[in-house]
């Protein structure tokens, strides 16, 4: 696992991956105390332009808050909404943060959005109160909640169908525990294409905190240790500029939250596209 | 795994659960020669009282066609759509198909919904055409997609929120091959509640066919060996009766499709609820 953006630590004799059963042993607890001691040891390594994977295995759900940012709402043209809207991705979408995005074939509308991730620590069924959804809670993670605009609103309808393509959800590099993030509140959050800033806001304008989600979101379903929840982004997606403007192959995503660390995406054109 | 209602034959020899890895290995094309000479072996046993689970494992995502059925679009007030409308289920919904329904806490408008399943066979993205597809099918199941109409609908207006309660997904008893199933689109479609008939439809008036849904959903995301595509329902759903007609504690839904089985599930009652 990674340290910091230069070093990591092997931890494969502790679990083979970071996944449900992981998440749902509590072996996160005290997966700190292993870690200093390996680098006390001297087992920390640099990591040299090694490739890493999301910071945990391939969930059992992701689930995704819409429009929960109040500026965010308001350039999409849509209300606040009154309670969480949820929709999902497929699982399989998830990357690593440093991985390529795949434009999907056939789409003409590509998007970024900057998120922080929820990352679930235990079995969550009926949570009483935004405290125990607190204790839930494994940590964070910055997430690309990667779109097709089209896909997702012209075709039908239901979300879902615009947000499950390939390579649609980088995540990481850091989970980053709730004692670690400081305020979650109140955390920058920033994306750029190009080095062109396009997103520039705070979990602050955040409409439902994270406990709100994890307690509202448990009353509906069953959450499971491992899962991810992608909680909305803020002001300044593609479909919210004038006019409206997309990612094309060639083009890198370069996106940051405060204390949750960087990604850098390399944007992979459709490969059936004309010209 | 069950060979009819009144037999079983253990397999945990050849595979731990029908799993992702299962069906990704192709073990399914060769499970009835193994079968078939346990039977001759005399190794089939009775099903006695056994509690079956559902012909497969939780899977990486539940996949549902929404007004799938002609006539169960015009009976909920709503136009045939001119493609697949694509929602989800969270996975752990997946439960035996004699298991019992527990109505969620707070829940006014539960309701069934009688469905083709298909089970897919291998991992399937960009399918060519719907024979490509066809070939991507491991094979169907009867399922229950039952769903909280006010969750549902009057909640966000993205489905899945009343789509994914804990017990929301009965399936099985059997999985049955393309090879075994005959013409998967004149199959007979029925579901009672305490013994009156609420739905009485066919396959028949689908309108997107399971290999026209397998290719179409190929093209938006990344199918994986064991994901479950519910395909919609026909007519005679609670919400599209007048006035409406919701499940209660203590009610019984049986339910069957032609080839598939036969499924019988208790309704359980919001604990919370008053009186």
């Amino acid at each position: 696992m990674l340290i910091d953006d230069d070093t990591f630590v092997d931890v494969s004799d502790v679990t083979a991956d970071f996944d449900e059963a992981f998440f749902g042993s509590g072996a996160l607890a005290t997966l700190g105390d292993v870690v200093a001691a390996k680098v006390a040891a001297g087992a920390a390594q640099p990591v040299a332009g090694r490739r890493f994977g999301a910071p945990f295995a391939r969930p059992h759900q992701i689930l995704c808050i819409g429009l929960n940012y109040r500026d965010h709402a308001a350039e999409t043209g849509q209300a606040v909404p009154e309670e969480p809207i949820l929709f999902t991705k497929s699982p399989n979408t998830l990357i690593g943060p440093d991985d390529d995005v795949q434009i999907p074939r056939g789409s003409r509308k590509t998007d970024w959005e900057v998120e922080l991730g929820i990352v679930i620590g235990r079995h969550a069924s009926y949570l009483a109160d935004e405290a125990e959804a607190a204790e839930a809670i494994a940590g964070y993670v910055l997430v690309n909640d990667i779109s097709e605009r089209e896909w997702q609103i012209e075709r039908g309808g239901q979300w879902s169908k615009g947000k499950s393509a390939p390579t649609f959800n980088p995540a990481g590099p850091y989970l980053v525990t709730p004692d670690e993030v400081g305020d979650v509140l109140d955390l920058a959050m920033r994306l750029e294409i190009d080095g062109v800033v396009r997103q520039n806001g705070s979990t602050a304008t955040m409409i439902f905190s994270p406990a709100y989600i994890v307690h509202y979101l448990s009353q509906f379903l069953a959450l499971e240790p491992g899962d991810l929840i992608n909680t909305g982004t803020p002001p300044g997606v593609g479909l919210g500029l004038k006019p409206p403007l997309y990612l094309h192959g060639g083009e890198t995503m370069t996106l940051s939250i405060q204390r949750l660390g960087t990604q850098t995406q390399r944007v992979i054109a459709d490969p059936t596209a004309a010209g």
